[in-house]
């Protein structure tokens, strides 16, 4: 099947937004092996609308629009594809009510241009019920093209395309598609990619591909078959394979964040962690602190980026800082065992690293990294040389090692 | 002008990547009064580049493309743009010079298929050095269109549409643009536009448009006109009409982050910071160690996210805790104070709110935050009521608050 995402909004024209919308919907429609052939954005001008979404209905089977169903005069692809596919649309009066009790719950006015909202398909089509917001979505089917019209709020469109689209696709390819993400910490994108090589070029179903985003890199496995059992089977057997090429590597089988999987496991297991950190400078803390819940483990916290924080609060020694130097193993160490004795946390972590750009010695380059984990009293400091892309991105991977770190050693 | 932005490569179909070239685009073009009508993609397949090119040129002055200038037999855009505005590419020898010294410089082997990058067109239109990689741009110029093609990557894309399209395009308009980015803190979008209201309203030359983004408000002066010189005082003086009105929300006039303003101002004057924080969990410390050179006055920051913590590192008083409550200004008043006696720093600042999703009662509902900053002695403490979007915005909006606190009290 051939399709096109067709977003329309005057506000992406004027660069205002970014089009998160579009990779969104490329990367499902793809995964469910729906080929993408164009994207498309106009402002909100009926006469481009209808012209685009015409052309498009000629060249592919599916349109998936996004944006111009709300309440304003200037809202108008719903109204413009019933009129390129030949569809009447009438008040639905479940819909309407709908709005009204949207309203009535937000304890706002629903004014009269809020109604065209409700005007949809009754038939050739059918009507896509909006869960995080006023304005329903439509599907047209005439003449075995199809066009699909999503709301242009990320949240909403996302959720009733999980809600209602992928359920309606699959019963057109009569295939049912399991996919699972598998994360990995620790290898680049192409050495993964090296590993899997015999995987990934013998591959017909499941399907696997290889991403790398910030630092992390994932293996996409994909199974397409004709229950949702046959599919969830293949992708795990394939996912077993993986496991036996770069397992090591693994901290996750379902796309959980690194963060993620660290905070369940101290939050299941009740064991508490502090951190004392320099060049990441409170990152650790912030990033292990935006996961909720945490407040039940997370302990305390220590940003000391001064020598003088670093004697004062973990009980650096002067001599230790003037001979190795802030940016050494023996400092780290120090920082652990004092941040131990000071807290009695059960994990307890330091980094101290050079993120530049200045600060750099041709021997204690940027980038230098050491990072000392205790875990009851089992210590593990490592010194790591991170690839210097800016000063936010060593800061962004040395938190990274740190996660990596502890999810190891607490197993 | 009429113009439409033409994306090349199958990766953007695939959802691989998110098409960032496409909003600055848009921005750059916008801001330079030249009409943005369309954007499209299509992968690297000949057929689509050559038929969606010709349509744009039916309909708009000016394509814009990005992507397929590279080595490869995928990389066709240029090839495509060339035939259908009817003009011949050649070898361009200083062109193919330039790529062979960016091998020899990053020491890698030139292979053959590299030479293709320096196929371009020796009437009709004009090369643009690429700068920042391999593959040069072109323009082709024929009959009343313009065809500009660009790089995908968006380092080389940027760099060369600054140093080289920009410019000439304000040939083609004959005229200058100056802009400038007014940035503002503490009232919503909606407010600030309401109190620009008639500014708005009777623009022509300059022109004023508010964005709004994670918080902050921005209010946009552009102005055209003949020279440089006329153009800067133009925005200087609608600059001045908008100071007027909302002068005391301003924080730069010049695009500047909150935190990159705060920081210059204490790097500038040597001014020590230290912070205590319970809700944004090293946040704050993160954003501000964000900053380059930094270190020459962050002292100190302390995460204390339990009660235990609050009592240790900062002397908080169990009888206040018990009292008032971890979340009071009585226990942001006593964080400060014992930072303040702990770190000596000259700025102190610390914050304690509830940031959910959990944890609120109807009394201290989920978005209370206090936040409590002392300058030499002078001390200041703020009760907010942060809109509860979720855990992250909340602790997110804090950091703009205690940022914005700093920035009034330092003065």
């Amino acid at each position: 099947m051939k399709s096109a995402i067709f977003s329309v909004g005057t506000e992406i024209l004027f660069g205002q937004i970014t089009n998160t919308n579009t990779v969104y919907l490329s990367q499902q429609l793809n995964r469910m092996g729906i080929d993408v052939l164009y994207h498309e954005t106009v402002g909100d001008n009926p006469g481009r609308v209808k012209e685009v979404l015409s052309r498009l209905l000629s060249e592919v089977d599916l349109v998936i629009t996004t944006g111009g169903l709300g309440p304003t005069q200037d809202d108008l692809t719903k109204e413009m594809a019933a009129e390129v596919m030949g569809v009447e649309l009438k008040i639905d009066e479940e819909s309407l009510e709908k709005i009204r009790l949207f309203f009535e719950k937000t304890g706002r006015e629903m004014t009269e241009n809020n109604i065209k909202q409700a005007n949809l398909p009754a038939k050739d089509g059918f009507i896509l019920p909006n869960n995080a917001g006023t304005a329903p979505g439509c599907v047209f089917e005439k003449d075995g093209k199809i066009v699909v019209c999503l709301p242009g709020p990320p949240r909403e469109m996302t959720r009733m395309f999980e809600e209602s689209v992928i359920p309606y696709l699959q019963t057109l390819t009569h295939e049912v598609i399991y996919s699972d993400m598998v994360r990995v910490f620790g290898i680049g994108e192409s050495q993964l990619e090296y590993m899997l090589q015999d995987l990934i070029t013998g591959q017909t179903d499941p399907t696997i591909a290889t991403y790398a985003k910030e630092g992390e890199c994932s293996v996409r496995v994909t199974s397409k078959r004709n229950t949702l059992e046959e599919a969830r089977e293949a992708v795990e057997a394939m996912a077993e394979k993986v496991t036996a090429i770069v397992g090591d590597y693994i901290f996750s089988y379902h796309d959980e964040d690194l963060k993620d999987v660290v905070a369940k496991k101290l939050m299941e297991r009740g064991l508490t962690i502090s951190c004392a950190e320099s060049c990441t400078g409170g990152l650790f803390a912030s990033t292990l602190i935006g996961v909720e819940g945490i407040s039940s483990v997370f302990e305390r916290g220590i940003v000391t980026y001064s020598n003088r924080a670093k004697m004062e609060e973990l009980g650096v020694k002067e001599e230790t800082l003037a001979r190795y130097g802030a940016v050494s193993e023996e400092t780290a160490r120090e920082m652990t065992a004092g941040l131990k004795k000071k807290t009695g946390s059960r994990v307890c972590i330091s980094v101290t690293g050079i993120a530049g750009p200045d600060g750099g010695t041709a021997e204690k380059p940027v980038g230098l990294v050491y990072i000392c984990v205790d875990f009851d009293g089992k210590t593990e400091c490592k010194e790591f040389r991170v690839r210097t892309v800016n000063r936010n991105w060593i800061r962004h991977y040395s938190v990274l090692l740190m996660m990596d770190m502890v999810n190891r050693i607490i197993g």
